[in-house]
């Protein structure tokens, strides 16, 4: 059995880190599906999702990443050719991923005890988003 | 429900990032699945695949990105042992990761407007690939 | 149909790369399912998964990109507020993800002939750890 669920977004980008494991964790148990996976994809291409131990030293450590290994400030030619200044955006995304599929058991995400789902906005403005749950399992 | 189809590729190696978008899309929509998720899948330790607004500019911008994480001439043991000079294309193929899970509903990719699927060849030398679609659905 | 099941590991932290391609396979034959996906997940914030050519060159090669891209000895936050000087393993952890999805045909792993899947533990100390394979098939 398939189910989709959409949960909404509202970001202030700039490498803002969500933690949306209480919302896909309720989108589970919403379901009425015992077994199977959850795919957190993001529609668009400036944003990634993984998974991290939610507090806040951690949370600047991994801006801290993003800024180092693509810099905002460094030449992009979708800058030149766009003007929207969010080439480190996009190819953040890219090399992190829009797409996380996550086991459930029991109605309960197989997560860590230290950890959870984020949706990371690379984009370098507030945005509305909107994440798409695709559950499969019986 | 799963339905597996292949995509055949000639790719230039080197990095080059092909759009295979409309390839994926056309196999959900061969597969007569309604909805569910299609996992696109690289066999093989080279590639890569993930989503990029598919533009000229951020392809270049992608490319530098990769040849900044893992620059080419620089050193690999992998070189040294295996003498074929492509260290560079396994590591960056390793950091991006070989699979993607997309959903599907009502027939659609659930994509972004600017949001293209994407197989990058990191190997130094044109390859003949092939990629796995494995639909899960119903 | 859904099967779950765990891979119990004992690893010795600091980056060490585990090749668990065989156990994986062998979890798909006791499931008795013939085609389908197994989702391999890591419960933890401090470790991933993806594929790489297992030979002991790419192995150190791999470990080399991880200390560029996340050096152990820089600054960081989660190390001043939790003093387990794990930073840089839970940001590795984080930029390579803890999920990755392999397709089966026919009972077996489309993986690629030079194509293992890996677990790496990024931690700094050894971890016993257990790996959730959520198999969905037919």
């Amino acid at each position: 059995m398939v189910v989709t669920k959409r949960i909404g977004l509202k970001t202030k980008g700039n490498g803002q880190i969500l933690d949306i494991t209480g919302q896909v964790a309720q989108e589970v148990t919403d379901s009425g599906l015992k077994d199977g996976t959850v795919t957190v994809f993001v529609s668009g291409s400036t944003g990634g999702v993984t998974t991290v131990e939610y507090e806040s030293g951690l949370l600047s450590d991994l801006q801290d990443l993003f800024d180092r290994l693509a810099p905002s400030h460094i030449h992009y030619q979708h800058n030149l050719r766009w003007g929207d200044g969010n080439g480190h955006a996009h190819v953040r995304a890219s090399l992190l991923g829009p797409s996380l599929t996550v086991p459930f058991v029991d109605r309960r995400l197989t997560l860590g005890t230290w950890q959870q789902i984020v949706f990371i906005d690379f984009d370098n403005r507030p945005r509305s988003r909107e994440l798409v749950l695709q559950l499969v399992g019986e």
